[in-house]
């Protein structure tokens, strides 16, 4: 895992297709990932028609990468599989509740990940898309997803055609906690974030967007909060009427 | 990550210690992992203490991993640090709500993923604990986590003092859709699940159980729909009161 300390988001990818074979190869790979009581919670739809594609689309807010890429794979938290397996086997299953949403998101989510860290080992260019957890409707319908089954992550897939800039990170203090939480005073703050804010890129972000504050350009315009309590609701409604 | 084709959980783990160093360079690396508009949603508690090992260890109803590991890790989904970010920034965050929940444990689970990757690819051994949200409310409690901050996942951390057995999978066609989700007839789920019904250990764990099929030994005894439902309602309290 060499490529992780120069892992970057790829969003534009070459023709080259992705074979079938290397898909499959690392998609069962990632099945070493641990999974609860060895029950595998999760499915993976494999999107490469175009015109599913172009469905698919306005669920991630269009963005280009999803008609671009090659491949576009959505995860999804399934307990449908191990209910069916249950009622064709004399049991009684009872996942339809939260805590197996849970369970199930969750080794969908290890899952994906170990498949990333595989296929970027591989050389090719993955983007996660954060979209799918904001219009789960519309990809429940696209997919034809069956109850019990919920999409949880996508990921764009395919062989670089660009090389972008190391992206910033937080420095690992501001991450790790000994033995209780270690609040936050504003000193910390600050020195966790100042050299985020003092990048070029971070500073020209603000301007374009004519706010005071980096924290603002996320709180006004990228992750409202009243945008954030809109989703949140038909996020609820629609994984209680799909789980 | 040639690792991961024979990646096992270890539960055994022998006296030598896990460096910080070398955990807080794993933890470091795994910071290249995608987050959400770069926010890293996470935070990570490391528990050495034995005092607080033993505190921690009825959440995870005492397996003896939490006692028996060097090193505990609690992966937090964390809208707390971006929130006091912004508070401090003239900034009005917005992230109390079920999206960002959601948003932060998917960050802190793919992080956790990434981290268990390199850490086995370093040889050491890691469990994952799914019992983190079984019992929420007491981690919070021992780890002192303030509002905004939600655990998801605990891994213990050691060097190998054991080599078990590859546990079995699923076949990958029995995890992947072409297109749209193509749902499992009574055929399909006997050819993906025979398989794993036959293998002399689940033949030995359905006769010990004194169960009919392997199904019931899930559904009637390790995850009942009571236990589920009872679970699924204090966790969807817990969460309330702690985002």
């Amino acid at each position: 895992m060499k490529t992780i300390n120069t892992r970057k988001t790829i969003r534009k990818y070459t023709n080259k297709d992705v074979s079938e074979d290397l898909l499959k190869t690392l998609l069962e790979k990632a099945e070493r990932t641990p999974t609860m009581g060895n029950l595998q919670l999760y499915s993976v739809v494999i999107t490469r028609n175009e015109e599913k594609k172009a469905q698919l689309a306005p669920a991630h807010f269009n963005q280009p990468m999803v008609m671009g890429a090659p491949v576009v794979l959505t995860f999804c938290a399934d307990f449908r599989r191990t209910t069916l397996w249950a009622e064709n086997r004399k049991a009684t299953p009872g996942y339809d509740n939260f805590l197996s949403f849970l369970n199930a998101a969750t080794d969908a989510l290890l899952y994906c990940q170990t498949f990333c860290n595989l296929a970027e080992e591989e050389g090719l260019g993955t983007c996660f898309l954060g979209t799918t957890i904001y219009n789960p409707k519309a990809i429940i319908e696209v997919l034809q997803l069956p109850r019990l089954v919920m999409p949880v992550a996508t990921i764009t897939l395919g062989w670089p055609a660009e090389d972008p800039a190391l992206s910033d990170r937080l420095p690992i203090d501001s991450i790790i906690h000994h033995e209780t939480y270690e609040d936050y005073t504003p000193d910390r703050i600050d020195a966790f974030y100042t050299p985020k804010e003092q990048l070029e890129e971070n500073k020209h972000f603000v301007e374009i967007n004519n706010k005071e504050t980096l924290a603002q350009v996320f709180t006004d315009l990228r992750y409202t909060k009243e945008a954030n309590e809109a989703i949140s609701k038909t996020l609820l409604e629609t994984l209680k009427g799909q789980w």
